[in-house]
């Protein structure tokens, strides 16, 4: 290995997930504190916790790298190696007792995501990408199907209120395009793509967190996962994402989102 | 026990939520053939099977009493005693590999749901509700949280496509009234409320099969579930229900929705 190669930090990732894990599985269904952030957006004591014992882990064990996470923000985001955290994405699923949020770790370097982890403490189930290795569910090799037709794909969106003005124009006229429009389940309908049981999961309105560790698990799967004007993904980006699991429809829906 | 005391056949219930969801759970992320009925709802081999081993079981161990299920249909639906038949509930779900889908089990005596099983294979999930008594969730009694405020409100449905007319129109009206309007979720929802973790689920176009089984578990922990006009649900109904955690809440929202 290199020092470029992001295999040498997947055990550091796994620690993150399973201590994360621990944490958010302890409050899954108990009566907590449910704040308000600015954006609305319920953030729980768990949320808190997670974060912060993986950003533990990372400076004992990789000081030189920074940290982008939901909960605390931008640490080092400049270095070579930046972790980008969301210990509770889905929060709305979690607070309603729903067991398909997950926790996401991923790892960037120079910007691009390179490693990627799923976590569901409650199904346990995880899902590891890893550039330049077939993705992995609970160890186990997976890979996305093929579907080339828009009109045989099924799509999962996080809400209908997270598309305004002409994005929700091009995203209703993708909805009525597919066999199957669905909506929630947040990271975990990447997951499905890669397990091969949905085929496009769009969305708008994310942040980094929200969508770096998706990259390297549907890509490490077969698939294919960008900006709506098909740019790659990284630390920077719009917010809009597209990942597919046949990158034949990948390109087609490039097609009617982008333009 | 009296001859109209439904918890004669709790024994029964158990047993045919355990076939249903052996064969079920055996379907679950596997490839398999996925038909379209003329109402365009996904149906799996797993759902015929497990509701003809439900059928089984009644025809061996209750056979005076009839049963309506989602796959074959009523046979003698007139009779006392009725088991109402959801093997899976949720089949969008289902087939997208999502474990929030349910094998409903209803029992109705002289129309009336009295015993409602909603049991979840794959995160191993029971709720049983029997008239009188407390909601259990895996053998635990459960209850809803106290939630009167609308603005307070958590809601659940399954898709906006459910609603249209006058009902689309009352429904987006209530949608914007609480505090978090959620979809998907299908029976899993009326779980969420029984645990006290969702305060409200609402729904048009229902069969049967879709609610029987919710009144039980809801009412027994502590809910009401009525239709939109504030009307007890059973082996009749026009297919809009509402369920609530709270009584209170119950009454403020038919009155938007029942008006």
């Amino acid at each position: 290995m290199t020092s470029t190669d992001p295999r040498a930090f997947v055990p550091l990732a796994h620690a993150m997930a399973d201590a994360a894990g621990a944490i958010i599985a302890g409050y899954f269904r108990k009566p907590i504190g449910v704040d308000d952030k600015a954006d609305a957006s319920p953030v729980t004591v768990a949320d808190r916790e997670a974060e912060r014992v993986m950003r533990e882990l990372v400076a004992a064990r990789a000081p030189g790298h920074g940290v982008l996470g939901e909960e605390y923000g931008p640490d080092r985001v400049d270095a070579e190696w930046v972790w980008v955290l969301d210990p509770i994405d889905g929060t709305k699923a979690f607070i309603t007792g729903l067991p398909i949020f997950g926790t996401l770790v991923a790892l960037t370097h120079r910007g691009e995501p390179v490693l990627g982890i799923i976590d569901q403490p409650i199904t346990r189930e995880r899902w590891v990408g890893v550039r330049g290795e077939a993705t992995t569910w609970n160890g186990r090799p997976i890979a996305t199907r093929r579907c080339a037709a828009l009109g045989a794909a099924t799509m999962y969106s996080t809400a209908p209120s997270m598309f305004v003005g002409a994005d929700e124009t091009r995203w209703r006229g993708l909805a009525r395009s597919v066999k199957l429009a669905r909506f929630g389940g947040d990271c975990y309908a990447a997951g499905l793509v890669a397990l091969g049981f949905a085929d496009l999961m769009v969305e708008a309105m994310l942040q980094p967190y929200d969508y770096c560790a998706l990259v390297p698990v549907v890509e490490g799967a077969g698939g294919r996962v960008t900006g709506w004007r098909g740019e790659r993904l990284g630390l920077a980006g719009d917010g809009r994402m597209v990942a597919a699991g046949d990158p034949e429809l990948h390109r087609a829906v490039v097609e009617i989102l982008g333009g």
